[in-house]
């Protein structure tokens, strides 16, 4: 017997259907003998179909009274669909009760839309938990010391289940979703990719920033924080599989360097289409200049992922990093109009059809030559390299948006990762 | 400049267009220097979609785990509009913020689906209140002291107006609905039907529980319990309308007996065809009659409306009562099977094809006849009466069916209730 928390994801609770099916199967676990706690999200379109209500009556006016209302509005979806849960699973004759956040309570900052989680209070859980109930607790938010309602930010139920895995010292978090777990690269990129049984906790973390989405990447930190046991899994295999082989399944992240993993050097390739690539040529190279580049980038709320400088040539350089594509006119004005004159630099460039491609391994730390093997594979398809960047379980390179399936699909053939690991 | 409580019922609150349209009505409100609270309603249907996916998941289920779920389910429908009012506020320049019943909050037992409140701290509201803000609280829900989210029943936001309106002492509570006030009776059954322009509290109890829906009944009752001044307005003239016309219109229900109110005898005419006549024939007339029908009627939960004993002949008696119509097969055979046998009476008969007319006037306390004045009304019409109840300031009686409109519209007319007062 373990305590358990499972998180299902707004697909998942999409219907009475559904919500019956998630009933069913937390219900098959509490059998099993486990002290179950259940986070789901909000019916799938319901978080959508209110804040387009908010949005009709008054498009994106800022400021902490409007984003409290949001929050107060938003919160209602998992309320909901937590109570709806509880009484399907009464329905399926198991003692059920549901909790909003601020019941628990959840305790999170007064950031509104995006508040962060401080305390989780366990002791009314826990005693449902002893009594024998199934007890439900609304993902997505909190309640702050003022008693106003806070959300956690777009699939902040991942977080939520986390936070109370953590707090509960749970035996494995277990997020049910669309997808049946983390896999090597997107299967719509390569045919051939495999799903991971094990993957580490960085790599994931990498992986979630990548753009697979797979996992919020605040659940993620949270879960390395206080190394909660986190499986993905599937939601839509039939309710009444077997149990044992339902807790194999999946890509379970851990925290554990084992011998297993060291053998797979490099565990996924991620990419991302959704940057755009700016340069600054012709910086003078003096200090304070990367400053005041990033400076004015950050003072405009734009947020930057690479960022290279090359070498100065003629007391020269050449200042490049990426933005989100949609932000890419917006930057170049910005820099054109305000930056450019007071640096004294020569020309802003830049291109919006780039992609990003990273490999990912946690082996990586410990084989040299990895990356030079990534570039000859590119440089062996004829793929030109326009950026590098490298951390110590990545490397990332930009290239031409149109050579992009192609350098996925070289590098998962290269990296062996069609193969299960020896 | 008073503190004016405000109501908008779901249709007033169906839409973003409706929902912008309260917002500006209420922020003339406040521009004229009023402090102000507004209690909205859930946006029409939407608690009924709430309630319907609940009933999808669980048909029926009793008991309070089941019941607590259905208050945490349907209590988001008032959060979520109230926020959207908020927001509708702002964007017309107000401050404004929102409080869910538990963030007032608002104390009730914990009658989950049915519960009543306890009482209410006004602490938060009059400090937001003293800073400009206009204060929206959810109608219709509370908080128990075990920290569980409690609803009020159906109809329950205008109880929240009035208690909220009573607990701060409001100068009026005005609520705003589809209809534009209290008539003398329902004008689709008399076209010349008038709006009364103010109408006593205890008439007003009378006309609510005889199915005039313009007030939850409850909310009535409160607003006599503390002498809330209730004002029953419309919520469809155009929101610019001139406050000072806007203020008095609609209907005011008031607390002192002025002479102007002496004046009309009766105020109104009311009706209902959703009753049952059950008798049951040649009762033994002993003590504990009454009791012992009455007993086994109300054991099996069924709500009984007038009730009549005539006088007995030869040590029998005839007893007769109503019920809903709904109620009225499974009270015959509940009657035929477990009460006739012991009881020692002839049989148990009834007719479902019947209607209770009343008339209502408080001014009936101070003029004699008036009863008798009804009568020979319906007896010019040719229209037998087959039961007849009296209450201080009301006269029922019960006759066919078919009379109905006949008999609203003579007495409508006898009393001069198409006339102006004069």
């Amino acid at each position: 017997m373990a305590l358990i928390v499972h998180k299902y994801g707004g697909t998942s609770m999409g219907s009475t259907e559904r919500i019956r099916n998630v009933a069913k199967r937390v219900a098959k676990w509490a059998r099993a003998g486990h002290q179950m706690v259940v986070v789901p999200s909000a019916m799938s379109g319901e978080t959508n179909r209110l804040l387009g209500l908010a949005k009709d009556l008054a498009p994106a006016k800022p400021g902490d009274a409007y984003s409290r209302e949001l929050d107060m509005l938003a919160a209602t979806g998992e309320q909901a669909s937590s109570a709806l849960l509880a009484i399907a699973l009464q329905a399926e004759g198991m003692q059920s009760v549901s909790y909003a956040g601020w019941q628990v309570p959840i305790r999170t900052n007064n950031a509104y839309t995006k508040a962060r989680i401080e305390s989780i209070d366990d002791v009314r859980v826990r005693a449902d938990l002893a009594h024998g109930k199934v007890v439900i607790v609304t993902g997505f938010q909190g309640v702050d010391d003022q008693g106003n309602i806070t959300t956690l930010g777009r699939g902040g139920s991942d977080t939520s289940a986390v936070a109370v895995a953590a707090a509960m010292k749970a035996a494995e978090c277990m997020i049910y979703t669309d997808v049946d777990g983390v896999y090597t690269t997107d299967p719509r990129v390569v045919a051939d990719a495999r799903r991971l049984t094990t993957v580490s906790f960085e790599e994931m973390l990498e992986m979630a920033s990548m753009g697979s989405k797979v996992l919020q990447i605040r659940s993620v930190e949270f879960a390395g924080k206080y190394r909660v046991p986190l499986r993905v899994l599937s939601s839509f295999t039939e309710w009444d599989i077997d149990i044992n082989e339902e807790a194999k399944s999946g890509t379970l992240i851990t925290f554990e360097e084992d011998e297993k993993m060291e053998q797979a050097v490099v565990s996924g390739i991620a990419f991302n289409r959704d940057e755009a690539k700016i340069s600054v040529m012709g910086v003078p190279d003096k200090p304070g200049i990367a400053a005041q580049i990033l400076g004015a980038v950050a003072d405009a709320n734009i947020e930057v992922d690479m960022i290279i400088q090359n070498l100065s040539k003629d007391g020269k350089t050449d200042f490049s990093f990426t933005v989100n594509r949609g932000e890419y006119a917006k930057t170049v004005d910005m820099l054109k109009t305000k930056v450019l004159p007071s640096l004294g630099a020569e020309e802003v460039v830049g291109d919006t059809k780039i992609c990003k491609v990273s490999i990912v391994g946690i082996g990586m730390r410990s084989h040299v030559g990895i990356a030079s093997r990534m570039f000859r594979v590119l440089s062996e398809e004829g793929i030109n390299i326009q950026m590098i960047s490298t951390s110590e379980i990545k490397t990332s390179v930009v290239i031409d948006e149109k050579y992009m399936e192609l350098a996925v699909r070289a590098l998962h053939k290269a990296f062996d990762l069609d193969q299960p690991p020896s």
